[in-house]
């Protein structure tokens, strides 16, 4: 394998052979082929794309580069849910519990924000002493003993993904769906799950926009799932608005507290539940998807969805006595109301601008290293069809930091449209 | 300018502004962008191509990366040629010291061998003493004095280019039209030219493998030629064949100097002849090409070219008494004949093969800092619509290392094929 001759067939839309691949990503992460080589490669699959053999071979590969966690000696059935990322999404923090509680194991590995989108752990690590890092092996303990877990992903687990994905992220080659699907299967398979439900989210708030392109990504995520024995179902959602009635930090924590004691927003439920569905179903545990949202409303109604979710911050270092007085915790310092311009209806939220508002008050790093601040987000008080009136409080942003939330005010100018006509919003998108 | 953001607007098929290519190009000089994202970008460049503005933006910056030199104080008109590159082709050797003999000023920067293509300066350096290697101001002063000097790119020209051109061949990057177009002008402009004419060579031994190829490259570089001043023509010629009789080091110096002597093969000479009499044209000191071909000839008859060759031999520390037994000089300690296995016709010679066969001899490196053989090269018995019979001579290949001829032998199987019917070839190809 010549590296150059490699990325010369890639550019001119060969399919690597298996074994140059693997010698190639191995190089990679062992360092010797360098950062410019993979790089020009991943430029060239972007627009070569890739074979669906050489997908699974990559994919292969990057589970190989580390360890592959085992569940299979457990009863219940393992399972994991992935979002493909939106703004004010903390259905992983709901959810995860939820299903635990139903009586699945949960080892999630989650991420951080991304873009203009939040990250599960960046919000987790608002409850105090809440620990995102654990050993592999007290992770595996804990899925054992607590029914899930959810960390970040450690060194152990898919480094050619983690270095790639690092290149990726200042090369400009992160919008390719192989890349995209090889970096989110490599790491849910190599978590040793059984079932997998992922939230393919479209729309202007999401990375695909349009549900072709959402559509495709799916196609291949059930693929690579089914070439590795992982049941995958696909749920496409829309990110046409936020999620919910909160973005942010501590604020999501709060909603998705309030959702587990039968108190949350409409939309946030409504995704929660198909969801959680799909593996209930995927599980035998139920035998139609109305009969695993009822299981679920139970599990929230009978206060044992949140006894998980408390099970599960004491078993990661969180203090649970904090999450008695939640709704004081973490208080903003500023905070700043938008106001409707005219009256109306809500037409349109740009959901890609309320994302990097949400950054810039201190909910996501604008560059690594950034200090997130975990009072910062804000809460939306209409959504798309909602009637105004001229003056209203559109949605009230807030944080502890003044000059970020100056920042965030001038990108939140004109994000929410109003006009004279009703508009519906579509929420749970048709699978076709 | 966010590196990658730039890289993505290319990915997009965008055109890069001026200002931020110029900070993208010079901050990759200075070491502030690294390699890994310059290598995205040429890959993307690659896919996009670039807008005529664009690309002339990135010549500017590659000759400003760098020094470049005035002959406007000079009396005669100041021109170079370039060769695409190709197999046994000498022709810089022998118009250089043609054109000064005929009054024009030839700042040549040359290259050395790149793939299967010999390189001007490995074959210079095969004569004893030979510098390839002056300081700018030397070259200047030579180009003043002696009409021509011939030497390598140099660090201070064009660095940015220098830089490039070595990602580029190790990141399957190379052949890319606009940044080919850019590598060679910008150098040639830097040199302080007021001419240039370009050898585009085509066929199974050139780079551009078809003519539409080479009519988009010519288009370009005539293009470029323009916007900065450099009156440019463009020359299309067979690469189907290796040029002359000759291909390696040492033996295609003995060609050149016999074509000097005017006793060199026609198809050499034809190109020479050609490429020179454009240059003339463009000077004024002919009215047409046929002009242009007629004092060239009188030039090679009267020994003016062969004396002019001498004085660079000399000014460049070259060893002009060992010229006068050339003939002994460099002698190979092995050779084989390749012989015809059957009668008939020549009707293709696979050109990259041979060019591949002259690398393993030791005309060329097949890794950075092998060692060149002077004493290596092939002589052509027999060129395209040749006739032979079966177990007469096709080629002869030599060099002082066996293993290294082995291997050549063993590439140099089957490159040239013998048929029934007669086969014509084409050297100097329509310029429509």
């Amino acid at each position: 394998m010549i590296p150059a001759e490699l990325i010369t067939h890639k550019r001119e839309g060969q399919t690597i052979p298996p074994k140059d691949l693997e010698a190639f990503v191995q190089g990679y992460v062992a360092g010797t082929i360098p950062d410019y080589q993979m790089s020009a490669f991943l430029m060239a699959v972007f627009f070569q794309g890739m074979a669906k053999e050489e997908l699974f071979s990559l994919v292969e590969i990057m589970i190989s580069s580390g360890q592959r966690l085992d569940f299979s000696h457990l009863k219940p059935y393992v399972a994991d849910k992935h979002s493909t990322g939106g703004v004010g999404d903390k259905v992983s923090l709901i959810l995860a519990p939820l299903l635990a509680a139903a009586g699945l194991a949960i080892p999630m590995l989650s991420g951080r924000g991304l873009g203009h989108t939040g990250g599960t752990l960046d919000k987790l690590e608002t409850i105090p002493g809440f620990k995102t890092t654990l050993s592999l092996k007290t992770f595996q303990k804990q899925v054992e003993t607590c029914g899930l877990a959810i960390m970040g992903q450690t060194e152990d687990i898919c480094p050619a993904d983690r270095k790639m994905y690092a290149l990726r992220d200042v090369t400009g080659t992160v919008p390719s769906i192989p890349l995209i699907c090889g970096s989110i299967m490599s790491k849910k398979i190599a978590e040793g799950i059984q079932g997998l439900v992922i939230d393919v989210k479209t729309g202007n708030g999401a990375f695909m926009k349009t549900k072709t392109q959402a559509q495709e990504l799916a196609h291949w995520l059930v693929k690579i799932g089914k070439r590795f024995g992982v049941d995958t179902d696909v749920v496409f959602t829309s990110m046409d608005q936020p999620l919910g009635q909160n973005a942010g930090l501590w604020c999501e924590v709060v909603e998705a507290m309030e959702c587990l004691q039968d108190n949350g927003p409409a939309d946030t439920m409504e995704v929660t539940y198909i969801l959680g569905a799909k593996l209930l179903l995927q599980a035998g545990l139920v035998k139609t998807i109305e009969e695993g949202i009822k299981q679920q409303k139970d599990l929230i109604a009978s206060g044992k969805a949140f006894e998980k979710w408390q099970s599960l911050v004491e078993a990661q270092g969180g203090d649970v006595s904090a999450l008695d007085h939640y709704k004081t915790l973490h208080q903003p310092r500023y905070q700043e109301v938008i106001l409707a311009p005219q009256g109306g209806y809500i037409q349109e939220m740009n959901t890609y601008q309320l994302g990097m508002a949400a950054v810039q008050l201190g909910c996501g790093r604008l560059q690594t290293g950034d200090f997130l601040d975990p009072t910062a987000g804000m809460t939306f008080h209409h959504k798309i069809g909602s009637a105004v009136k001229a003056g209203e409080p559109l949605l009230t942003c807030f944080n502890s930091d003044r000059t970020r939330l100056e920042l965030a005010l001038e990108t939140l100018r004109q994000t929410v449209i109003i006009g004279d006509e009703f508009r519906n919003h579509e929420l749970i998108l048709n699978n076709e």
